[in-house]
Formats: structure tokens, C-alpha cells, sequence
């Protein structure tokens, strides 16, 4: 697909997500000129001093001014406040993508606020990141061979979609289309509530047990780091992540726990023999997805 | 603490733990010989070709004779089995110690079987792994600034618990030394339930969604792959493991459950702010481990 080169992109939200995308394109060279905008000074000065915007702003209007893509890149809870500020400035050019980890939430803010620019608006979901954040832990190839996720609505125009398309090819992304309620859904299963079980085991060990956590945790090896990782996350984006998609986590923990209760049975019982199938199946289930993730 | 040169070394049982045991303890220069034993012909002879056994024994009579040290490192279901076949062939001199996940069955076990040998028993556990199962995964370096820990009986001599806990040292592990009771109820909480947790979670995606398993997995990011990393281990060691160390476990399973539906109510109501200072202190308590542990 030929890239348009963009001569101005605006990045609302200079993080690990927004600052990767820019450092992306401006390594794929389709990008000639960065604006950030975002509520901290410090970060915007840092992401400046790193090359990874050219310019800071702080007003929207002139930022937006002749932009050709703005990408929204803050937490998915300021996405209503950030695209009514915005919209009276959009010009009828401008393209533009969002990388919420919820979409159903993301196009019902947009649906209310951007109005005559909704057809250019592609709501899309990098699945990639870390359990850093901030500009700092920015890098060109966070999106290389990850998948990113659009959901289109009806009213769409395909050339923003096909623009949009481009730009995450050219981070490396493998990009595909669903619609936003699958989307949620899947993503209520695969992170959303490995997110929530991670948290909440540290929490666990914190409250519930006779021993000091740090007696416990001196014993916790690599598997313990591994599995509990994503409870680094941001507390801020993942508390907007969980009530933007509530419906479909809690139907997730519901079926969690229900799955426990049944492995906890077994072990009340003393069921070797299930509790060994029951093992096998769960780690032939991830085998056969690193097998097919090669 | 003097090192004395194992001239005979008998490893029931060679597999991750034990190869890497054995390739530790080898590297260290202070072993002469070492006798594999294991039940898989052709594991046996994997080891051998390796380099990690000098001789493979079916018969654990000859193998014994003359032994200065034996570590037992099969699956701890077969902790009892092992050592009533082994109690009539061990010598005066010779020194045990095990690498069970599990401390109070070993110890039940051992108290059972070993009766005159019992002071040369030293139970050991290294908190170190991998997914990974099998002699051909072994490293001499697995152990290195891993915790390893000893819980000994009143009864250990106290020249064996020095001689046990100088191998461990020679492979780079951190040794120390508490109660079996304590130890099972720690290991309990930090590695027990989170492999539970994992299997669950992969378990959970295969049984209770409506996509299928594989279309869910195709947008599973790197936060799931480390989740789920330790649902790979061994099912037949993780079955042990839970059997033998139940009522902790079950404990743990029945808290951690209580955790998770105060995390879900917090949903349920949108208590933002209580949702964002749950996963906050999470995240903070993972932070100070990590800074701690370094």
C-alpha cells in the first residue's frame, strides 16, 4: 500500500503507546513533523529532549491546526472530555485513530462528540506494551510482529480506514478488523482479566495471610515475577480499562471463579487423575498457541 | 565452610532439578562420580550423552554401595515408593537430601522409611525452574542467587546439615532454613495458587467462551504469555505438589477467591477511586519486592 507522507501528526498523550507510534513512524520516515499535547509539561519537555515529539502544545486549537493524523494515546478514561475538546478544531482532512484497550466506550464518546468528522475517525487497539509506562520506555519496535486490532464503524471512510491501515503497517503491526463488541469481549478474556487476577493475588498475599508479605515474597522465584508482571501496570489506565468494558470482566470473573470452584473440588476430593487432565489440557492449550504464534 | 569431595553422588530422578544439580555441583569441582537413576531408560541414557551422568542405574542396591550423597529429585508423589526402596541400601556415611516442593509429606515419608538414616536426611527445596522439563533444559547455572531452602528435623545431624547446605552454596543458591510447616504455608501462597491460577485461567478460556480457544489466543499479547508461563510445568509434578500440600493450598484457593469478589463488588458498584487504589497497591507492593530482591 503507498504511504501518504504525513507533514504534521498530533499525539494527544505522549506515553509508552503514543511515544512508541511516533518514534515507529518517524523511523518508517512517513512522518515529517510531531506535535505532542498532554496535561504534564515535564513529560511533554521529556519526550521533547528525546526526539520523540517536535513541538509542544498545550492548547488543542493550534496544535490542530492543517494536522493531517491525530492519534489519541491518553487513558481511555479522558477520551470523551479529550475528543469534545477537540472536535470544534478538527479540520475536514484530518484523520484520526485512537489506541484505547476498550472500543465500545471509545466509539460511543466519539459517536457523541466528533459528529461531522466521525466518518474520519478509526478506532483502533495496538496489543502490545509493558508493564512500564511513560515516554522514557518508548521504542520504535514495540509494535513489530503484535497484533493491532481496527474496528470500523459503518460510517467509516475507507480511505481513513486504508490510511490508518498504513501507519500501523509501518510500525510492523499485523493488523486486523473486527467489530468493536468482539473485540471488547476478547480482550475482557485474554487481558482484562489476567489483569485483574494478577492485582488481586498481590493483594491477597498483602491482606490475607499470617506472614509478613515481604517474609513471603523473599521466597517468590521467577514464575511468581512472571505471572504477577502485568500487576505493575498503571493503576490509573487499568481502573478505566475495567469500567469501560464492566459488562463483559465481570461475566469473565464470574466464569473464573466458577472454574476454580471446580479444580478446588477436585482437590478437595483428592482427584489426582482429573487434577493431572486438568493440568495437561490447560498446558496443551498454551503449547498448541505458542506452536501457532510462531 | 570446607568443601568435601564427593567421590560417589547418586541422583534419583534426572531431570531439570537434578541435571542442573548435577552440572552445578560439577562445574564447583567437587564431585568425582555421578550415578543417575531414573526410571526412563531413555532419559537415562539422554543424561549420559549429555554429560550430566558418568553411569546409569536401574537398580538402586548397586547404585548406593559406597555413596557419600544421594538427592532425590523425582516428582514428590513418588517421595515414599523411592525412599522405602532406597532405606535398606543406605550406608552409614551416606548423606540425603531431596528437592521437593513439599516439605511436611517428604518429611511424613521420610520419618516412615528411613529410620536409622533419618539424621542423614537434610530436606531441601531451590526455589529455581522453568516450564521447561526434562535433563536436556539442566544448567549448571539454574541455582545461581536462587533462595534454596532447608528444613531440617530435630533429629539432622548437624554435620550433615552442613555438608547439604555447602553443595547448595557451591551452586551459587542463597540457603535458609525454616520449619517444614512454615515453608509449605509460604510456597503455598507464592507458588502454589499462582499456578493454579494459571491453569485455571487457560482452562477458563477453553471452557466458557463462545470463541473458539484459538481465535481468543490470536490476540493474546506478551502480559498473557507471562501470566500463563508457569501452565506449562509439569502436570504430573503440579498434581503431586497440590495433593501433598492440600489444606495450605485449599486455604489459599478459599482467600484468594474472597480477594477477587471484593475486587469484583468494587466493579460491580464503579468504585473507581477503590478500584484504582486496589490495583495502586498491587502494584506498589510488586515495586518494593522488586527493589528488595535486587
Amino acid at each position: 500500500m503507498a504511504h501518504t507522507i504525513l507533514n504534521k501528526l498530533v499525539i494527544i498523550g505522549v506515553g509508552l503507546i503514543g511515544g512508541s507510534f511516533a518514534l515507529a513512524l518517524r523511523k518508517a520516515g512517513i512522518v515529517q513533523h510531531i506535535v505532542g499535547v498532554g496535561r504534564s509539561q515535564e513529560n511533554m519537555q521529556r519526550a521533547l529532549n528525546l526526539g520523540v515529539i517536535d513541538e509542544m502544545a498545550i492548547d488543542p486549537a493550534s496544535a490542530l491546526h492543517n494536522a493531517d493524523a491525530v492519534l489519541l494515546a491518553m487513558p481511555v478514561g479522558q477520551t470523551r472530555h479529550i475528543m469534545a475538546q477537540i472536535a470544534p478544531h478538527l479540520e475536514a482532512g484530518t484523520l484520526l485513530t485512537d489506541v484505547g484497550s476498550t472500543k465500545q466506550d471509545v466509539i460511543t464518546a466519539a459517536r457523541t462528540c466528533l459528529t461531522d468528522n466521525l466518518k474520519n475517525f478509526v478506532p483502533g487497539h495496538p496489543i502490545a506494551g509493558a508493564e512500564l509506562s511513560g515516554v522514557e520506555a518508548a521504542q520504535a519496535d514495540l509494535f513489530r510482529g503484535k497484533p493491532l486490532i481496527l474496528t470500523p464503524l459503518a460510517e467509516t471512510n475507507p480511505h481513513a480506514l486504508e490510511q490508518v491501515t498504513a501507519w500501523w503497517q509501518s510500525c510492523g503491526a499485523q493488523v486486523s478488523q473486527m467489530n468493536a463488541d468482539e473485540h471488547d469481549k476478547i480482550l475482557a478474556a485474554t487481558s482484562h482479566l489476567p489483569h485483574i487476577l494478577a492485582f488481586t493475588l498481590m493483594n491477597h498475599l498483602r491482606n490475607s495471610s499470617t506472614n509478613h508479605p515481604d517474609d513471603l515474597l523473599r521466597f517468590a522465584g521467577s514464575g511468581f515475577r512472571d505471572f504477577t508482571r502485568i500487576a505493575g501496570s498503571s493503576p490509573e489506565m487499568w481502573r478505566d480499562i475495567c469500567l469501560a468494558n464492566r459488562e463483559a470482566l465481570l461475566t469473565q470473573i464470574d466464569a473464573y471463579q466458577n472454574e476454580l470452584k471446580l479444580l478446588q473440588e477436585l482437590l478437595k476430593n483428592n482427584e489426582g487423575d482429573a487434577l493431572e487432565q486438568a493440568f495437561s489440557q490447560a498446558r496443551g492449550m498454551r503449547e498448541n498457541w505458542l506452536k501457532n504464534k510462531d
